[in-house]
């Protein structure tokens, strides 16, 4: 949904307001960065695991959590901005440097789930978020792990993207310059697993070319 | 500084207050998460380029653009996050599933950088940032470029560091499940340089093993 709040500012151009687009770069982005404002009117920002499932994004922590104690009562207003580094764009002047990126900001009310189907379909999401697939493969929460999880959920209603793609835009005096300029794609990607002490079990084959965050 | 906010509440075994592993994953983060609080009293997250100078972490910006805008006046409280995704941890329960990591949090008030010479500092700072060696390659900014980029200073006066690497840590009734258990890591890595139209110099041979972000 377009509001005052998602409607950008600047370079308008790159922003974004479909949610095909923003689910992508969502289901993409392995981490978010959750902002709430603390007791004393003091912005918190903290890296934290999400996962979109449908119209909603969810996050947990423990209970203890600050960041997420801070959301606990009656639902508290967050911002939650997903962001992935896609390269480095050199300009040939320093002023038009940039990055290449695609970023999601989410506004919203964050409440807690309460209910156990929607807690364990949330708990899924989030294990399938680090890797799809793994959710079937591990142990699945009890009763007790789900209590002692707190789980925060978004809606999805307040939300934009911006994306900035390919060269630098530079001035047109700039562009004799005897200067490289151009960009460098940046992307993620998998090493070898590591398997735990005690481990017998062979690697499970899961897909990391689709681990998140790795395009 | 350790100071009542940046004491972590939960696994403080993972937290780290000196200035060397924090410089380092300020320096090798390429984005930060810039949080600030709106007009209204909610959080606004927004992604940009930071680089540390010294004690000080320096953002900048189109005078226009809404972040940092809201900083403008006098100095306003921020909360500046820098993320490091280092890896997949693949617990044998769901519940123990996380993310290897390395993140910064600094608070502090930013203040506008008014003084030339110090702008001057942070700017060079800010391409430096984006790729070592490359601010001596390009054009530098003009008078009416630095006049027009906004510039924030914020000290590094309170600010810790969150580290998470290695194994998963199961319960110990978990540990003879027949579940493959373990960490994969991830990195970012460089793609080939892509020339800009009409560029005829050769790519300048920057070191991209040192971009920022790839360890």
């Amino acid at each position: 949904m377009k509001t005052e709040r998602t409607t950008l500012k600047r370079l308008p151009e790159r922003g974004a307001h479909d949610r095909e687009t923003i689910d992508a770069i969502l289901d993409e982005g392995l981490v978010c960065h959750l902002g709430v404002v603390d007791g004393e009117g003091r912005p918190f920002v903290v890296p934290t695991i999400h996962a979109r499932h449908g119209d909603r994004l969810y996050l947990h922590g423990s209970p203890a959590s600050r960041a997420l104690r801070t959301s606990r009562d009656g639902g508290t207003d967050v911002c939650v901005t997903v962001t992935l580094v896609d390269g480095l764009v050199l300009a040939r002047s320093a002023f038009h440097h940039s990055l290449n990126y695609r970023s999601v900001v989410v506004y919203g009310r964050a409440t807690r789930v309460e209910d156990p189907v929607e807690k364990a379909t949330a708990l899924t999401a989030l294990v399938e978020h680090v890797l799809a697939g793994r959710s079937a493969g591990c142990r699945e929460p009890d009763e007790k792990e789900v209590k002692g999880t707190l789980v925060l959920s978004v809606p999805l209603d307040e939300a934009s993207a911006k994306v900035r793609r390919g060269q630098p835009i530079d001035d047109e005096e700039d562009l004799g310059l005897p200067v490289w300029a151009g960009h460098v794609p940046l992307s993620i990607v998998a090493g070898e697993p590591v398997a735990d002490a005690g481990v017998t079990e062979p690697w499970p084959g899961y897909d990391l070319s689709r681990a998140r965050g790795t395009g």
